[in-house]
C-alpha cells in the first residue's frame, strides 16, 4: 500500500527513444520482465552506479562502457535476476546478452549497457533473455515508458514514473524518468535501477556531472531499510537531435531550467521508492538544520531514518520523542551540546533546548503522527547547514515481504 | 520467548555486598523496581556508559563520582524512568535520591552510584523513589542478586544472571553478574544495564582497565537493533575484604584467572541480551575472519547485523546469501576484494571464492538456518584479524513490541 503515489497514466516520449518490452520468463513467467531501449546517434549517455563492492556484472560492463567514451545506442535491462555474486560467468553472460541487443539494433557489443535487478547469486538465463529479444525489438516505440516502468518492477507495488516539460529560450522541452526500488534501498551514489531521459543535447562530460549532483540530491536522500543494493544504477540520457536546444556549459537560464527539471523529476521518483518502499504505510521526510555543516546533517537524518525503534514507532503513529532523541544523540556528533536541541513534528514545535516544549500536548503530537505523510524537523542549533532525508515506516508487511520473499 | 536462556537459580553472594529490593511503584504499582547495592569499605568500583551525547542525568553523575576517586559505598537503581532527555531538573532529581540513599547507609551523597532505565523524556518521581528506599535497606542481604536482576528487567522476558568460580593461589574466588536489556540498546523503555562483582580486591585503576577491555570483548558486541541507549552502563565492583586475595598488576595466573572469569561472566550475560531481544526467535553469533584489522571485521560484522533483511532473512530460516554479500559489500572497506570472500553457515561452507560454493545444497543451508542458533562465519581473505558480534533475528514480535510500546 504505497503512500500517496499513484501509477503514472501517461509520460512524455522523448523524441528518439525508443523502448520495447517482453515477457521474457526470466524467473517467473507471464511478466513484463525485459526492456530494451534505443538511443538516437546524437544522444548522449551519463550514469552513476552502486559503491557497494560486491556489485553486479552489469554494474562493471556499464563503467567500462561509459569510461570507453563510446556512444551508447541501446539500453537492455531484465528483471528477476541481479546477476550480482556470479563473478566471471555473470561478466560473460551480460556480455552475451549486450551482443544479442548489439545484433538486433545494429551497433557494437560495446555501445549496450546492460542492467539486471532481482535475485542475487543466481545465474543469469542468457537463453531466455536472448529468446526474448525479439519481442523487445518488435514493440520499440517512443511511447512505451510507462510500460518499461511496468517491466522493472520487482517488489514494487506500483510502477513509477514522472514527466516534466521546461522551456530553452522558448523551446519547450521534456524531461522523462522511470525507476524501480522497494526493499533493499539505500542508494549510495545511485538508486536501485532509474533512468531519466531530456530531448536536449548535452556534451556528455557535463551530462555526467549533472547527473551527479542530481543523484546526490535525491536518489542519495532516500533511504528504506539502509542495505546498499549490489545494482544500484541511474542513468540520465540526452538525446538532442535536429533542431532541439543545446545546453553546452553549466550556467545560463538554459542550464538553470535543464537542470531543475532533472532535479524535479529525479526528486519524485526517489520519493517515490520510499513512498513505495516495502511494507510503507508512512511517507516520511527528516530535515535537519541548524548543522555546522552538510555532513552533520545528513549523518543525523540517517541516524533517525536507519532507527528500527524509530521506524517502528511511525508505524503505530507514536510520537516517541525519546527515540528520536537517542537517535540524535548517537548519530556520531562528538561535540554535540544536545540543550541546543529543537525539534518538530510538523508544524509542532515538541522539544525544545533539548526537552519537551511546555506548549505542545500529546494528543496534538499524536495527530499529527497519524497523518500518512510525516516531516521530522530537527533543529541541532550549532550552525546553519542543512539537509534531509526521505524514508517510510517499519511495518508488519515489512518483516513479512522480507520473510518470505524466496519461499 | 527468548533463545535457550532461562532465568537464574542460584546467584554466589559476593561477600560484603549486600542488595535490597522493593516495590516503589515507579511507574506501576506492584512490580518489583527499586534496588540498593551496598559496598564494604574494601571495595573498587569501575564503569563504563553510554556514548551517546543525550546520556541521562544518572549517568553524568556516575561519571563524576568515579572520576572524583572518592571509594563507592552504594548504588542505586530504578526502572520505569530512564530520567534522560530531563535537564538540570533530571540531575537535580538524581542527586535527591543519591542523597536519600547516602543519609539512609551512612555515607556521602557523592559516593553513591545513580542508575535509572525505562521511559525518557519524563520526570524522575523522587517521591515515590524516596518512599521506596526504607524497604530496601530492610531487605539488604548478600543473597538477593536473583531479586535484584529480576528488579532491573524492563522488556526482558527473564532475569539475566551468571555466577562462576575461580582460583587464586589455590583460593576459591567467586563472580557475580546481573544485567538488563532486550536489545544492547532501548532509548524508550529500557538500556542495557550491568553489574559484575568479585570477592577479590583490585585497585581501582586496574579495575577500570579489566572491565574496558571486557566490556569491549561482551557488551560491545552485541546488538539488537543498533540502537544506542541513553543509559546504558555497565559497572564492576572487586569487594576485597579480610583474607582475600589481592591482584596488583595485569599479568601472572592470578590476573589471567580473574581476567578470564570477570571475561566469562560478561560474555554469558551479554549473550543473555541477544539471546532475550525483542521479539528473538534465533540467537546469532557473526565471527569476521581473514581481515586486516578488528576494525574492519567488526564493521562487516556489525552491517550484517544491523541489516533488516538479513534480519528478517533470519526469522524466515532463509539461507539468503545474497543478501548477506551485499552486506558484505556495503559495509565499507574499499578495497575489499569480493572474489576472496569465503562464508560459512555453521559448518557448512556456502561461499567460496565471493561465489555459491558448488559442494553444499541448499537443503543442507536450510536445515542449518532452521535451528535456533545460528552461526555465520565470514573470512574476508586479505590478512588475520578476526572480531564477533552477537545479535538476534527481527520477527513480528520486534515490530509489535515496539509499535505497541507506549500504547
Amino acid at each position: 500500500m504505497p503512500v500517496n503515489l499513484s501509477a503514472p497514466e501517461n509520460l512524455l516520449p522523448i523524441p528518439g527513444i525508443r523502448l520495447g518490452i517482453a515477457r521474457a520468463g526470466v524467473r517467473k513467467p507471464g511478466r513484463k520482465d525485459l526492456v530494451v531501449m534505443t538511443l538516437p546517434e546524437t544522444a548522449t549517455v551519463a550514469g552513476v552506479f552502486t559503491r557497494n563492492r560486491y556489485c553486479a556484472a552489469p554494474v562493471t560492463i556499464c563503467r567500462k562502457v561509459l569510461a570507453s567514451g563510446q556512444p551508447v545506442r541501446a539500453l537492455v535491462i531484465n528483471t528477476g535476476c541481479a546477476n550480482a555474486g556470479t563473478g566471471r560467468q555473470g561478466h560473460d553472460d551480460a556480455l552475451v546478452v549486450c551482443s544479442a541487443v548489439a545484433e538486433a539494433v545494429g551497433c557494437n557489443t560495446d555501445q549496450v549497457l546492460p542492467f539486471s535487478t532481482g535475485v542475487i547469486l543466481e545465474r543469469l538465463p542468457v537463453d531466455r533473455i536472448v529468446a526474448g529479444l525479439p519481442a523487445c525489438i518488435d514493440d520499440l516505440d517512443e511511447d512505451r515508458w510507462v510500460s518499461a516502468a511496468e517491466a522493472i518492477m520487482t517488489t514494487d507495488t506500483v510502477p513509477k514514473g514522472v514527466s516534466r516539460t521546461f522551456e530553452i529560450d522558448g523551446q519547450i522541452c521534456r524531461v522523462t524518468g522511470i525507476a524501480k526500488g522497494s526493499g533493499m534501498i539505500h542508494p549510495n551514489m545511485a538508486t536501485m535501477l532509474g533512468y531519466v531521459a531530456v530531448d536536449v543535447a548535452v556534451p556528455q562530460p557535463l551530462l555526467q556531472a549533472l547527473l551527479q549532483e542530481v543523484a546526490d540530491a535525491s536518489f542519495n536522500r532516500v533511504t528504506v531499510d539502509g542495505d546498499t543494493s549490489t545494482n544500484d544504477a541511474f542513468v540520465l540520457v540526452a538525446a538532442g537531435g535536429a533542431g532541439r536546444p543545446r545546453v553546452d556549459r553549466a550556467e545560463g537560464a538554459a542550464w538553470a531550467a535543464l537542470r531543475a527539471a532533472v532535479l524535479e523529476v529525479s526528486v519524485l521518483l526517489a520519493q517515490a521508492l520510499a513512498r513505495d518502499g516495502e511494507g510503507a504505510t508512512k511517507f516520511v521526510t527528516i530535515e535537519i538544520e541548524g548543522g555546522r555543516d552538510r555532513g552533520e546533517c545528513l549523518q543525523v537524518g540517517k541516524a533517525i531514518a536507519h532507527s528500527p525503534l524509530i521506524k517502528t514507532a511511525l508505524f503505530a503513529s507514536d510520537p516517541n520523542l525519546g527515540r528520536l532523541l537517542a537517535a540524535i544523540g548517537y548519530a556520531g556528533i562528538e561535540d554535540l551540546d544536545v540543550d541546543g536541541i529543537s525539534l518538530w513534528l510538523g508544524e509542532l514545535r515538541v522539544i525544545r533546548d533539548g526537552q519537551p516544549d511546555p506548549d505542545y500536548t500529546e494528543a496534538e503530537a499524536a495527530a499529527v503522527m497519524k497523518a500518512p505523510e510525516i516531516t521530522i524537523r530537527v533543529d541541532l542549533g550549532r550552525g546553519t547547514a542543512r539537509d534531509h532525508v526521505w524514508t517510510c515506516d517499519f511495518s508488519y508487511d515489512y518483516v513479512r515481504i522480507n520473510a518470505e520473499y524466496r519461499s
